[in-house]
């Protein structure tokens, strides 16, 4: 079809962009809707949306069961943003490249346009049962709860708290890690493992498709740190050495850069062969999985 | 029995402050447990558990039904107070007599306990049909959903933003309901919907609980705003005119103390006559009502 992979993310991402903003209930006040949706369709590029949207096509199903999960991990994506950038947090002015929701709209409603998108990400995901019938009731559940895991005090929360302490503090490989993991890890694993249980994946592709995802979520991470270093600001939509200046230890700093892009490459690689199983068209999921060592952003 | 209605709401307190603390989970990080641990046992009177339970026992089910839906509530509830007493919002360094969560613990902690406690919430209700095999998957989901609307941009986040804008400007009596029917309304209206919903109430129930509860959200504000002017510090647990310094309209300002008390006896009284009906045990329900209008905190 000579698609390549990226204009497979730019469809996928435009797709999600469209319909993220119809999720947001119209009898919200005027300036929460606002802020949310400046939020929102502040330039995201949909990584999430895009791993659950491309495992579920792996696995053969429509793109459209996967819409109103996507658009879940989207919105709890985008809270926590919302929430990191404030001055109690990472005190961010700007996030790619755009001044971020509290400079724009204040910090109260930046802290209850967060609290508002988290809270409505549950709500979409509760109504997969009844949008489609073929979803078993306890299937949504279940993606309610491991959304919660994810995202809450064990997940992406905790995460957050523990990269809070970590400032300004020699942490080790594994104190990274553990951060890492929970903070931006758990999430882009449950984007992956949404995609797998909404396909009715079996157990040997689920348990393949978690070795990917952790993976994944641990090369994010690397590459996020390397770029924070090596990148373009045009691209990263951040100040290039933000990271130092908040005192925060990352894997370059801590392996050297060479053995940091050596290892990032390592889990890649691995990720890829995880996948090639009966049943998985995996070149796609590969193919993103090279993209995350090659991005600029 | 002997039972007064005050004995009988600290026997639904205690239970549920003994309970609730083991919904937090071990992993999490030490610092995010102390914070979201702290909150939780800051001295909350549990008024929307107690009204939970008292509907499912008016119903005739037992408490332990409810357990889990009341904890998510509480969660709710507790994490909207430490955004709430955040600097960016209505700045408070007190409530209920104790120092707030950020000021303890730092905004930065404090915002993420709140957006902890408001995601595992959502996990709690969705573990109902696992917990009871009696719970029809599809009523957790619903639950999940309603849950999500009350606290959500059209509920309780909704509400807060339309306070937040409502600061130093001149209400009507139609905003300030639309206000209030948000901001504590709509979590205190679940409250006795999801204990009704728990119960299989019939639609002949569900109606006439959803008039008392809509009734008693409403009360209790007007009593909150009371209290603001009549009430005792050590009590209410903060500094009496508190609304005044903010510059929040309130209903004695708009009304006269004397209208908003008869207004409130009124509402009261509805809520009362309302849940008469067959195969609802109402006298604890009423009981509470009226100890609605003679609280002091």
């Amino acid at each position: 079809m000579g698609e390549t992979i990226q204009d497979y993310m730019t469809d996928v991402a435009d797709w999600i962009s469209t319909h993220i903003s119809r999720f947001l209930p119209e009898a919200t006040p005027e300036t929460l809707l606002k802020s949310m949706r400046y939020s929102l369709n502040a330039g995201g590029k949909r990584i999430r949306p895009i791993l659950l949207i491309a495992t579920l096509e792996a696995l053969g199903k429509e793109r459209e069961l996967g819409l109103e999960v996507a658009a879940a991990i989207e919105m709890i994506h985008t809270y926590s943003l919302i929430h990191d950038d404030l001055p109690a947090m990472d005190n961010d002015d700007f996030r790619r490249g755009v001044p971020t929701n509290h400079k724009v709209f204040g910090e109260g409603i930046a802290i209850l346009a967060g609290d508002g998108l988290l809270t409505l990400a549950f709500q979409l995901v509760a109504s997969i049962a009844n949008t489609f019938p073929d979803i078993n009731p306890n299937t949504a559940l279940e993606l309610v709860s491991k959304l919660s895991s994810a995202a809450g005090p064990v997940g992406m929360v905790g995460g957050q708290v523990l990269d809070l302490e970590g400032e300004n503090r020699q942490l080790s490989l594994t104190d990274l890690e553990e951060i890492h993991r929970h903070k931006t890890g758990d999430l882009i694993h449950f984007s992956i493992y949404a995609g797998a249980i909404l396909a009715n994946a079996n157990e040997e592709q689920l348990n393949a498709l978690q070795l990917y995802a952790r993976n994944l979520g641990l090369a994010f991470q690397i590459q996020d740190d390397i770029l924070d270093i090596t990148g373009v600001e045009a691209n990263i939509g951040k100040p290039i050495g933000s990271d130092q200046k908040l005192g925060k230890s990352t894997y370059p700093a801590l392996l050297g850069l060479e053995a940091a892009q050596k290892w990032l490459i390592q889990l890649i690689e691995e990720a890829k062969k995880a996948i090639e199983l009966p049943g998985i068209q995996y070149k796609r999921l590969a193919e993103i999985a090279d993209f995350f060592v090659y991005r600029q952003f």
